[in-house]
């Protein structure tokens, strides 16, 4: 018997809400009356290429609940890979490989979720389906919580990170205040090319607290001497200083800001400091007051606990849309959300061409920075605000947020 | 008319459940019918050299749900200190003021809510109360993220730090296991002297995943070449081998594990690098496999979205005994919890002589870690996983937590 199948996979790094996407799929194809069933290939493409799957329309059957504990698990359920297909001119084998796979199990409609390189993956593949004039629908969904996108007005993953982000700058705000000595305490955070995730901090702010009292984004050329003034100005009124600080910040000639010209560990390597930790040592050598860096690292994109209700949400949402979209014939495309409005906070679903997306970055608008390069204007934290409303009701046992069982992908043998 | 007051002040490092602690002392003297109001002094015991205070009482009998806001806000509402008093035999003057300010607020019983250091504050305050024969109370409640303080099964505010920790870890674990090659996350935790808290990291272990892999804790002398022996190990078992390693790791020579000693910063400063580091630095140059280390910093002390039930309500629970026994005519004593059984989980609260407390620490007995000194044993998880049972109702406001305002201890001129 003819099935009309469909294949779901994942990849690039990993955020709160790229399992709600695939929860999405999986609801949206057991729900159709087109498709039969929804397989997932672990670990990206590289789960095609070796032939690993997961019968994802048979497990939810086993256990209906499982959609739900999907969407709050963090990471990627399917696993990722950092997998780039080579031109299919220069090497057609992998396509051939991807395709007469996709026919043995009868796929007609191919959903990828993640980032830009996952989107190379979908332009390459949807060209290639063009040329040999296949009829699979190839259809991108998109996650990264740098926000940094083409065509969408937001990505899923962004507003859960940014919730995880300004709640940790607010915590490390009644941190800092308890001491009656002037303190900078300087948090780095994820974006290495956008500043869509340092510019989140700002929600932090409330009252009673204006932290962070200073946020650079990469956007800007970052001066050494200028933020010293910056922090050594804002001193003057405010006992403890903190300051959101993007890892990706360079100067005007776009070095990196780090320490690690000089530094070498005990094995002689040039030891790059992170910009937060850079900045600290030089708070300390040029101001001389109690300084500490941290650096928020991987729990910003990996906190299902405290994940925005809002995201996960419209995650779901956008799963099932490209599921609605690849039925309806679309293909070469991804999932996109327009914003009708921020106050209420309304948006609808489409989708963009593919290729205008592929390989292109989305940077924060030079006219939401301040003139100052030290802070973000109004009209960003209106566009912020919403993505990080309403909180997800995680189930705990034992103490602890109970996740998905993910034993099929680290138990597993290396091939 | 004669007045029975209270007064409280919080000293130390911030935790999640100190304000419990000062929420409990409040309640009981509301409720109380021997005491009038209680006094808080702003910034631990300067708050009473400087005469800065807050009339708790007012601000509940303003507001009723004030206690349970306080409850559940990070860090000290009261703000902290880091003051040594002197020996009163060097110099008296400040004891005399601190006990000139209680006889001007009419104080019959002080609680002091913090770690080691406070509580050698209460110490000298119970000796010098008794040298002059003052009929004033002096209470230690005890608080630190540590869970080094002796005499008391455990403190408030690790349970909670605990909690956020194996959370952590286990949120990081489905972050590493989703890429299908070799990879060593290092995850360096608080506790410079004691490894209770990195301890906790072992909670994070379910039936799908055995993270942390492996557990350093300051306890065990720490040798460089049995840890690459140890990770080589696991990586022929485990694709993504996640180590939980206490800051306060040292050799057999006491030396601290860091990369410090050759390194220098671009102000040509020795550059003391962490342990998680410097181990991960040491993975790169001995194995060679993807290495990335994780500092999880302040955010373990002071992140109240995810603190532990048990532990907040025992912080409470503390606070009121403190009152309870002042009112019973104790003095120069520390609340302490004794644990009755593991399961059912069940404790009762009593005091202890200070001078068995003040100045001395608790280690995670050598027992308690196996003798590879990389793991540790049933006993000491059984130990802790009580301690992280129950989850806080968190209200949120704009998509954040929303807690107590601190404003009148940042806003406060510098004197």
């Amino acid at each position: 018997m003819t099935q009309n199948n469909v294949l779901v996979a994942q990849s690039g790094g990993p955020t709160v809400a790229i399992n709600s996407s695939l929860a999405g799929v999986i609801a949206a194809t057991v729900e159709s009356k087109k498709y039969d069933i929804c397989y997932g290939a672990l670990n990206g493409v590289t789960g095609i290429l070796d032939e690993r799957y997961l019968n994802l329309s048979q497990i939810v059957e086993q256990d209906s609940t499982i959609i739900d504990q999907i969407k709050s698990t963090p990471a990627m359920y399917l696993g990722s890979c950092r997998h780039k297909l080579p031109n299919f001119d220069d090497d057609s084998h992998p396509y051939e490989q991807i395709f007469s796979q996709f026919e043995k199990l009868q796929i007609s409609a191919f959903f990828y979720i993640g980032g830009n390189d996952s989107m190379d993956t979908v332009l390459k593949l949807s060209d290639y389906a063009k040329k040999i004039n296949s009829n699979i629908r190839i259809i991108g969904i998109p996650k990264t919580i740098d926000n940094d996108l083409c065509m969408t007005d937001h990505t899923p993953g962004f507003g859960s990170a940014a919730k995880y982000v300004a709640t940790s700058i607010l915590e490390i705000s009644h941190d800092t205040y308890i001491y009656k000595v002037k303190s900078v305490t300087i948090v780095e955070i994820m974006g290495r090319d956008a500043g869509w995730l340092t510019a989140s901090s700002a929600l932090a702010r409330n009252k009673y607290s204006m932290a962070p009292h200073l946020i650079y984004l990469p956007e800007v050329a970052f001066d050494k001497e200028q933020f010293i003034e910056d922090v050594k100005k804002q001193l003057k009124t405010t006992n403890n200083v903190i300051v959101a600080v993007s890892e990706g910040i360079r100067d005007k000639d776009g070095n990196y800001i780090s320490a690690g010209e000089t530094a070498e560990d005990t094995f002689g390597h040039a030891q790059l400091s992170g910009a937060g930790k850079t900045l600290e040592y030089l708070v300390k050598e040029q101001i001389g007051v109690k300084v500490r860096s941290v650096e928020i690292n991987v729990l910003q994109r990996c906190a299902s606990h405290i994940a925005s209700k809002t995201d996960l949400d419209e995650a779901f949402v956008q799963g099932k849309k490209a599921v609605e979209f690849a039925s309806n014939g679309v293909t070469a495309a991804m999932v996109v959300i327009k914003r009708l409005s921020n106050d209420p906070y309304t948006v609808e679903y489409d989708y963009a061409v593919i290729k205008n997306i592929a390989n292109e970055a989305k940077s924060v608008p030079v006219e939401w920075i301040n003139k100052e390069g030290n802070n973000i204007t109004k009209e960003l934290f209106n566009y912020l605000l919403p993505l990080i409303q309403g909180e997800v009701s995680i189930k705990y046992s034992n103490g602890l947020p109970t996740y998905m069982d993910v034993s099929h992908l680290h138990k597993r043998s290396e091939k």
